[in-house]
């Protein structure tokens, strides 16, 4: 049995994190914090987990974390988190970081779209968290990287692609319409119901920090700089991600030829599923699935996928992280 | 002309009556004023307005205003509002004032439910804005108290009944949903958009502000003392109030004598319409439009009204109030 | 292990079923069927579980049946699940029958509200499954009669009142709104998303059959004969059912009284949480769990309960019955 | 006063056409036909009209529509449409017609998208109704091609750099989301709010039969073919499309060129706001106006513009053209 502590637990991903694991038949709860102010029986925080979680959520204190614990699930907001994983790490606990820290392997492009980085020596052993790429080296890390929701959702749409050297490196368009609650549990202007509900529009143009991100596993993936146009917009709906990729072949491709590309690269996934039509958020909303179209329009290649920001983009995909970690069926507690 | 100055024009009453009076032919916006904090063009503020109003949101300038203006659409909250009618009556304008400061006869009642009065003069002339109720007296006065939007609903569904004195007047429950947009502009963590979205729940019990105004013009209606159980309700939508009311007959009664009733009573009525069969939210969202519709179940009356908050229940009855207090047609503007 | 058979898998309730068993360590999907128009594999008519069922759904075939499953959930609707069930249990099937056909055990309160009942033999023999008021029944029964959505909320709301005998039998008013999955899935007019979104209605005034059904099981808690007013809602939610339930107390009581007999009564229920504060939809959406609220107010007692009507109001509420059923722990695929 | 007949009033177009002309000063309605079988009392169709439209909807009567009408909205689907335009002109009625009927001058394009067309003559002579771009053309016809709502979001998005020749011509994608008004009133399960609310997809991937009208008008402002990839997806909101551009610049610009260009193009259009700020679906819902914003990212040109798909999508431009064909203020009854 893992016995998980989830460091800021107080958020959305936290509260998916907490759900998934109470469903985990290898896994179990020993420990939620957050910020003293968000301190209190997990009930009164998250009324969903009345009599089903009966931990309160406290302030993290490492003397009683000390062998209280397997794994950490460090759900807490960038900067914050380099500042706590080091000492988690001294611990012996395994780390999976939600944050964006240990994320992007350049520290002065990490230092341009956020601020100085204070940990680089775990940066530079930490293990991109995409199983369906990086698989193999998550088995033997002991900090992963959890990915950013948009980066889930449009390098699993376009990494067959990158991978076989078929698309203009510098083509690449992705158009995402993401749920609010990507946007975080804070209440803002924006997101209060009566400004959001019956709306869309496009926001972070042109500077949205998961850029980066995605542009550098799709430069992995290809194997040389990849530039992407990423455009996110925000949606009237609470959870999924809908990624729209559009992107130029360099040999005139078919139908037939990328159903079989994707079907052959995600033959041996459990969580991507490669459609034959498009996907809709709705098909995976709650879910840790990932469902993905590609076809040919115009003589260009579109390619859809669909994940749940909250679950293959934050929570499901870190506790898939963690099962490879400890070595169990990758799928437990996610199906 | 009338010329409208708007008093508080930065929150969801101040846009809708921006909205109705530049439809209307025979009024204008001459001045929009706000909280230093949130001045700045309309379009800023409002971007729906962008090319269609032209007026700077501005702090209130008493000499400004001097001359300015005929109407105060007074938007702002109880309290403020009653540091600001004085001086603009003083200044000869007809005020509509969207707060409670003005509805509430009984001081010692207001002071119990809101705060200290500090102008009570002004109260004991103020009218109570419910045309349906109190066209005559609104005609000649100078300050009307603009209804809350629950006891609009609920009132215009049980005042046929309770000035025909047809029911017990402690039976009646008032089980309402309202639209989040009555929760006004400042975002909070209940209207946030990842809460709220697929929510429903119950708030206010047995403690909402618009109860004493509820029972004060029930009281008013039935020529007794009124004891009404009022049940508010938030609902994952933006505008409207659907108010779904029991109560008990004081002799059995069916439902052709209740339409007959209802029909009578708001025969020459603009706003209201008795329908054939319950309404939906829906049907009156954007509108003017109270619809109605009573009926008998298992020995109890049960009436359906439903009105947009904003619209009926707020900017759009003030503004019918304001077409009576300047004796125009009273639907200029709201058809 | 048991093997569970979904007769009529191709609805809302069949999918929230085939989902719950999917986690589920104890049970498993053997036979998925549908009408004949509706089969395909599993994927085609729920994108939602490509990759995690590969079950197609199949015209029900008795010969394959046989043998093949321990028990059936019989996801039909009305008047079609009784020409079915009778074959099911003479095959030795433990029966779960979401239909309203075993329900009502007077013939002609059911043949009033619904058509002639074909199968009294087993509608006599027939278990109402609410474990929370007939668990030691349901646990040597062959045929469950799963209950309706909206009785589920309200009799769970009013049960601990009226089988301590604290309220006039007479006064009950049910307010209740559900999400529109409660509706079904073939597509009308008044659940088209343009007409229901931004919506909020009254319907089946006075009529509704969920109503005998409740007040068959209200007067089984009291020992007399009970009348309630039901008025059901639509709003503009996928999930949930928000009972606000009105009643007369017999004496005066308290909200520390009332938090006593709540607590009191369902101390040992694992599915149904007593609130302190009023209860959510959300709160309980996805889940199997009743949350309640009770308060007293002007005199009145008012009641609120939460359940996901297509969970605890359906699905999640067979497979208690199931667990029960099988004598394995109850809350099995379900916390 | 412009008497208006609207053919086809049953639908969403018709009830928003009827909303426009209620509040229109120098236009009215004088009749409303549908199919026999949609034919009743406006207030039976549409609930938002009781009290405010005493026309009934009934079949449409040449005889009685003879004399009595001076325009025609003509609220058809395609095909239907062009069976009765000839006959509408032929009575000396002026036609605005909302289907595809008269938009697309390439005969075989027509016929390969829709089906066999019948009327070409009055095809030839028919003028496309984007005001922006064909105000002149508009002023002098009897038969105004009323354009879609996706062309028309997509085309003034465009329009001011295909007019300057601006961009490569075959680089232009428009990644699309509309409301589901824009389906019709249909109901369908795709559309069923169970399944539609909180979801998002793309549909009518390289098939759409809006491409060849954008493609048409955006080849008319380029002086040359142009080749668009045109991806629309149905987002869980009622009102409007927000289109997200993507195009490749000639040569190298900027924000400022950019800014300057659409300012300049759009200056003295009443229904076209250039924007500072990307726009939102919210800022244009339930109004005739078009935001767009237009910006540079990564070398490339990304254009967002927001209409309501009902409104300047729809029966809004269609009064829009009315005014102008009538010689009256382009904006009476819009603003």
């Amino acid at each position: 049995m893992i016995r998980v502590a989830i460091i800021g637990a107080s958020g959305y991903t936290g509260a998916e994190s907490i759900k998934i694991i109470l469903q985990h038949s290898q896994a179990k709860l020993v420990y939620l914090t957050a910020l003293p102010e968000e301190c209190s029986p997990v009930e009164d925080v998250f009324p969903q987990f009345k009599g089903r979680c009966n931990l309160p959520i406290e302030p993290l204190d490492f003397g009683k974390l000390s062998g209280l614990a397997d794994a950490a699930l460090c759900c807490l907001p960038h900067k914050v988190s380099m500042g706590f994983v080091p000492k988690l790490l001294d611990m012996g606990l395994k780390v999976i970081d939600f944050s964006a820290d240990y994320r992007i392997k350049n520290v002065a492009v990490y230092e341009k779209f956020y601020q100085k980085h204070t940990d680089t020596a775990n940066l530079a052993k930490a293990v991109y968290g995409l199983p369906e790429l990086f698989r193999k080296q998550i088995k033997s890390a002991n900090l992963v990287a959890n990915p950013g929701c948009y980066p889930t959702g449009a390098i699993l749409a376009i990494a067959p692609l990158l991978k076989e050297n078929l698309i203009d490196t510098d083509s690449i368009i992705v158009n995402a319409v993401t749920g609010i609650s990507g946007a975080g549990k804070n209440p803002s202007s924006k997101f209060h119901f009566p400004n959001m509900n019956e709306n869309l529009f496009p926001y972070g143009i042109g500077s949205h920090r998961h850029l980066p991100e995605m542009e550098q596993i799709a430069s992995d993936m290809a194997g040389r700089d990849v530039q992407i146009l990423f455009q996110p917009h925000a949606g009237p709906f609470d959870r999924g991600i809908l990624s729209s990729v559009y992107c130029q072949p360099k040999e005139k491709t078919n139908n037939d030829q990328l159903a079989k590309l994707y079907n052959t690269f995600y033959a041996s996934e459990p969580f991507v599923q490669v459609r034959k039509d498009p996907p809709a958020v709705k098909d995976v909303a709650g879910t840790n699935y990932c469902h993905i179209f590609a076809t040919c329009v115009k003589g260009k290649i579109v390619i859809f996928s669909a994940i749940d920001n909250l679950v293959k983009g934050a929570s499901g995909q870190a506790i898939q992280n963690m099962n490879i970690l400890f070595g169990i069926d990758e799928t437990m507690g996610l199906l």
